[in-house]
């Protein structure tokens, strides 16, 4: 008898890659329990290799973020709560590309916030991994100035299937998750998302070596990513929005605009947590929350914005987030060859 | 010789409260350098004393966040950025109270985001102080639940008055920096407001015993402070937004509607200080700060909402920000009696 | 030789209603110049015929706004203006409902601008029609009222299949048109919407019998409605937002959140339109916009919210916007049988 | 007996002119029922002369839209309703200035509306008033293109002190007023305003020879004018947010930021005054207000955004708004000599 857990590993064809969230065929068939290990392509599509290779020459915006997936979880139905748990997130190329791309970031106008004003000038930002000391080199394109930034690898997009058979593009986060572009989104934490389809037909894509909160210029640090993780379901425990658990904080990410509308949402949402944890009249939970999270800003560039609630498990007592599963996917992660 | 630094004691009269930032005249005028010890009154005005004391009965929302000051600093002129160290903030009180007022807060439709909908219930929590723990026991009023929370006390006003003549009520936050609400500007901070008139004027008040990033039923809390500061003076170096810096980060505050604004207002500020710091053209200072900052939204409830843009400076090359006054008022903070 | 213009007549069957623009199989293939006669079902699905039909047992908001269409436009291109004109809207029945429902509608949280509050009670109002006077009998639920109302029939939805492959619900105003609940959607109008895909994909439904700016409480007095149109194309004259026209206002449409870039869009492309007629630069344009436009709010209750920006042609030199062919449309629609 | 109503003029020297709403002494004593002709100076307080006079060097934009008052009016306690009754506003000079003020405007990145771009160019353009034909030339200043629009004289800013001790710029519309920009403002309507402090402290401004709705690049066409007014008094009936009457309309005016706050202001306050006009519950006065309300936008460019809610009296059962003032008022003004 082993213990080990069992992975595949899949590396999506150019013709297998996806653009949005709900419209494509799944690539495979899992069932719960199973750990995947998966490459993705970088959010520019790899055509960002140079600071000579501009967005607006190379980069075509609908097609960005190319997602792996959709896979097809066996048992998946409308009401459950998909668990992804991440185990490793490893950079699978030594360089990776940042762009301004025009009319595109957070401060700038934009196709929405729309201005008379010129664009700010179409700018690519390469950095060079150094995989040994674990940093990342910025150099700066219009200054003498660089500077070395801790490898921090995170997913931009983790998304499934939308409600009501729409189709999403893989720039958008919504209630399906998605593009929530939060540094959250690493390993050891645990994502759980509400299922709207049979099946689920969850994906990834859009790796970032390191994110500022709020990816301001509309692009983190931009690079291929090896991503392992354990696929699992908590039958009929659907969150309304996409929730976070890791070792420290219980997360609930809400995705809208204005900004304050992502907020909000993303606080009902642990109010209603809390309330279910610990048995908690909503006022009450309300003016415990509000003593206790933090608030990190995950996107202002999408077309919704997005915002985490997080809450320190360690100012609560001890409870058990969807059956306790985030402890039982870290044990399981250690058996991981 | 001695090396003590003397310090000022001030307890305001009743009298002598002030609820705007400009408007009111100087309680004393200081010189640059001087070190103050300074009692303030609750955001309540000290009415709320147990779970029977309601807002929406014992409090004027037009009177809130009694300030203490405003005081006049010489030799500060339009221009001058007026530097505040918070060296440490002592509960003056062994309870503080929070409450959910009727349409206010984030959760809740406001006289601004306007609904038809009733209010949410007037509620009163009273928080018991544990000194010699350092803990703050939340008991829950409709449900069965306490816990204890960490004492963390911060100042959510601190303000100077206002330029054009203006005058602002307490509750707001502006440029001229007043109610931003953030944890940040707790003992161990430095906040840099620009100055618009002669004289400064600054204040402080709004004492928290700890709050969430948010603010999210719109009060943390609340309790009566003894705060004691160095005030130091940078001639000719006023920020446009208030900046913060502790040992660990530099920060810059935006306060606007909708909360995308306060985000871009804040990250344009940052975007100008590491240009103004590192030489950076705007736009690798762009990129910089889009892989390495921090964004905790600082409140969502006042007539302004804030976010904070944090930068850690291990990332960054050695700087003297504001001629290394941060460094030098921490030095300073050690000879205080 | 007979100059009347030929009609085709089309009612959906039950399982023919599309609910998405994008994602629906054409009902039909048609050439440019046709002229149809449409049926569509209320945004209800018809199921609210009675005050005593309660929106949250009978409605399923996942299938809403029932669209008839969609159809495939011979020759219709990705960079190409469809234009529908509409020549009659008549109501189909002779009554209409209005609903508030619950946590949906402009004066309520929502499932985006989430509060903690109770719902607005669900309420649903039945008008009925005059039909020789033209009126509709508004009447009172909770109190002692009744007035008549004009007539004035609409249409919420115009729109076709989006760009990059997304499908989006009925409910949505997006860039392709959709549900922008505008009142300038009437008889006399011509709507010029950018083609996404091959044959356009059009759809119309969201019939009302009339409608406040802002469609308020979320609903308008939504009715089953006959909608005969001239259905037409100008290659290559793609509009960047949907454009209209009608007898006296050059219109553009821009959809979003918040309201200001729903507003800075429809404004922006107003500019361009202004700027490609008259030959006029860009700050020229926007200071002959600053004076002359009228801009009603359409709505601020739908996943995006619209807003209408409305030049008066009287006060502009004669143009032939998209070659005239407003002029000429409204010329052929006379020699409909 | 004469039945002539007696009116007082007054045109401020320079050092009376104010910039704030509160704040400012007194001009001038006055008794309701006082009619009165003021002279008010242009929002750029009449520097921009030619087309080679830039804001950016001419205009100092801490003090524009200078205001003629305050007015002291004997008996106006807080609580009460000012009313202001225009009868005539005239052109005081045969010319008007409008101005793209760098980083000011809709369409360009603000202080607020932060970015990283460059600003629009400084631009100004001279309006030269056909006082016969009662029209103003338009020319392009980068553009072969001039026209002529109508003159349609209004007032920027109309507003009194605000509550709390507040002092606000004259660029501030809010509860109290001020620089709401809209169109509406003009001869025959009759604004209400809840009085703050004793006299209740009014003032008037920022005249516009013509304005589109929303004021889209941040000036009208500025221009001197002389303002006929009649002033009243409602005890005890301060409405919370401005409110007009014409001979045609109810109208509210919220002011906030977002836009849709702004807009649901005006909308909630209408429903309130639906509800109080016809005994109304407030569901079916939100049902009414949904099928009938108008909603221009009046301006998107100041620091709260402003939109009008208009509900056609025609449309609605008779009813005497504030005791029928504004007919009364339309009565008296006749009889102005």
């Amino acid at each position: 008898m082993t213990d080990t857990l069992d992975i595949i590993e899949f590396t999506p064809r150019a013709d297998q890659l996806a653009y949005t969230f709900g419209g494509a065929a799944p690539v495979q068939r899992i069932t719960p329990g199973t750990a995947l290990r998966l490459w993705s392509e970088d959010a520019f599509g790899g055509v960002l290799r140079s600071v000579h290779d501009l967005s607006s020459e190379k980069v075509d915006l609908r097609f960005v973020n190319a997602q792996t997936g959709p896979f097809y979880v066996d048992g998946a139905e409308p009401g459950d709560a998909l668990a992804l748990h991440f185990v490793h997130m490893e950079p699978a190329r030594d360089w990776a590309a940042s762009a301004a791309i025009p009319f595109f970031g957070g401060l700038t106008s934009t196709d929405r916030t729309a201005t008379l004003q010129d664009p700010l000038p179409d700018t690519t930002w390469i950095y060079h991994l150094d995989r040994a000391r674990g940093m990342l080199q910025f150099e700066a394109r219009h200054s003498e100035f660089s500077v070395d930034l801790p490898l921090e690898p995170m997913l931009g997009t983790v998304g499934l299937a939308p409600a009501g058979n729409e189709v999403r593009s893989s720039l958008v986060p919504e209630r399906f998750g998605g593009n929530m572009d939060s540094p959250e989104m690493r390993a050891g934490s645990t994502c759980f998302l509400g299922v709207n389809v049979e099946g689920a037909l969850f994906s990834i894509g859009d790796g970032h070596y390191r994110q500022g909160e709020g990816e301001s210029c509309g692009t983190a640090v931009e690079g291929a990513m090896t991503t392992t993780l354990i696929v699992d379901l908590v039958k009929g425990a659907a969150p309304a929005w996409p929730r976070l658990e890791d070792d420290e904080y219980l997360m609930t990410v809400g995705s809208s605009r204005p900004l304050e509308d992502a907020w909000r949402v993303s606080q009902v949402d642990m109010v209603v947590w809390l309330g279910e944890l610990f048995r908690l009249d909503k006022m009450d939970a309300y003016q415990l929350l509000s003593q206790v999270s933090q608030v990190p800003i995950a996107n202002v560039v999408d077309p919704n914005y997005s915002v985490v609630t997080k809450v320190p498990k360690s100012l609560l007592p001890t409870a058990d987030a969807f059956e306790g599963l985030h402890r039982d996917l870290r044990e399981r992660a250690t058996r991981i060859s």
